[in-house]
């Protein structure tokens, strides 16, 4: 069975390097990744909250966050900045 | 051809957790993943810092840097900390 990833980003330029360097650089017979936009999903920001996700764009990865370079906080994605 | 990706760390927690969790996650059929330890190999600093990294543990991948969380400021690898 597959592991699942969860890719949130918030749509920024940073996230976007992100998901085409990183995510899509995840071996697919070990994971299944899902990517998360803040913008479309704002309801899945306190989940990603729960996994201890502080910024975008963030992975977690078997319930712990891996906080990739830096795009937004969680508190400007909830403000809408 | 694969890609080459650099896993630049510092042995700290916070490097072996993003080296298990996302260096071994990697597409071995798409990267070659080299690990680079600064405590064994400190003449590689300047390498990584003209590749834009700032901490460690991060990945080069074709040539742009990824922080993954924050374990240690190049400044402290370089001061021993």
């Amino acid at each position: 069975m597959k592991a699942k990833v969860i890719f949130y980003h918030a749509g920024c330029p940073v996230c976007v390097t992100a998901e085409q360097q990183l995510a899509g650089a995840l071996d697919p017979a070990k994971f299944d990744v899902e990517a998360v936009n803040f913008a479309d999903a704002p309801e899945r920001i306190a989940e990603a909250e729960r996994a201890g996700v502080a910024s975008a764009p963030a992975f977690v990865i078997d319930g712990a966050p891996f906080h990739i370079n830096f795009g937004a906080s969680l508190a400007d994605v909830k403000g809408g900045a």
